[in-house]
C-alpha cells in the first residue's frame, strides 16, 4: 500500500516537472520572438516604380534574395519581400514595385559580408530589374 | 488496491492530456507565427528625408500610431516602426526619416476604418513632423 502510493507520487511529480518545462520553454521561446526584432537593423532595398520599368518577382525570389541571404551568415536574422501593390494615396502612382528586406544584428557585419561580393550582387540585376533601387539603412523601434 | 491503481491510471492520463495538448498549442502557435506575415498587406507610411525636415520619433511612437492602430481593430495583425539611419550607397541622402507600418488581413475594412477618422489622423500630424509622408501599399511575398 505504501509503495504504491509512493510510486504514485513520483511518477506524479515527474509528470509535473516535465509539464511546467514544457511551459517554460515555450515562454523564452515568445520573449524570443518579441524580443528579436526591436533594435535590429533593417537593410532595405526598394525598387522605385516608373513607367518602362520591370521587375521579375519570381527570379528574385527564388534567385536573387536567397543568394545575397547567403553571403551574410549568422548576421542575417531573417529577410522579408514585399510587392507594391499601389500607393496609400488616391491618385499618387506606386511608389515602390518591390521591397527586399534584410533584418541584421549589425551594419559593420553586414558591409563586410557584401563589400567582396559587390560585383556578383550588381550583375545580377539585370536578370529581374532595370531600375536602380533606393537603400535604407534603418533600426527596428517597435 | 484495484482502487488505488485505478486512481494513479487515471491522474497518470490526465497529466499526459494536458502535456499533449500544451505540445500542440505550442505546434500550432509556431506555425501561426511563420504563416501570418505571408499574404498579408501591409500599408507603410514613409516620411522623406530632406534638409529642415523633422520628425518627432518619441510623439510617433507613444502618441500617433497607437492612435491609428486604435482604429483598425482586429483587422491589424501588427505594427512596425523604424527609424532611418542612412542610406545604404555611399554619398547619397537618407531616403526616410521614419516608416510606420500596419500589418493587415484586408485593406478594404483598413480604409473603411480609416475613412472616418482621417481629418483627426491628418490634423495630429503637426505634432511630429513637418513633411508629407509617401504611402506604399504592398503585399508580403515572404
Amino acid at each position: 500500500m505504501k509503495f504504491k502510493l509512493i510510486l504514485l507520487f513520483l511518477l506524479l511529480n515527474i509528470c509535473f516537472v516535465a509539464f511546467s518545462q514544457d511551459k517554460q520553454s515555450e515562454k523564452s521561446q515568445k520573449q524570443d520572438i518579441t524580443v528579436t526584432e526591436k533594435g535590429l537593423i533593417k537593410v532595405s532595398i526598394m525598387y522605385p516604380y516608373a513607367e518602362g520599368k520591370t521587375f521579375n518577382m519570381e527570379y528574385y525570389e527564388t534567385k536573387h534574395m536567397p543568394m545575397v541571404a547567403g553571403f551574410l551568415g549568422s548576421n542575417l536574422v531573417k529577410y522579408t519581400i514585399e510587392k507594391g501593390l499601389s500607393s496609400g494615396i488616391p491618385n499618387q502612382p506606386l511608389p515602390f514595385m518591390a521591397i527586399g528586406t534584410f533584418y541584421i544584428k549589425s551594419l559593420s557585419e553586414y558591409q563586410a559580408a557584401i563589400a567582396p561580393n559587390r560585383d556578383a550582387i550588381r550583375a545580377d540585376f539585370v536578370n529581374y530589374t532595370n531600375v536602380s533601387p533606393v537603400i535604407l539603412v534603418s533600426e527596428v523601434i517597435k
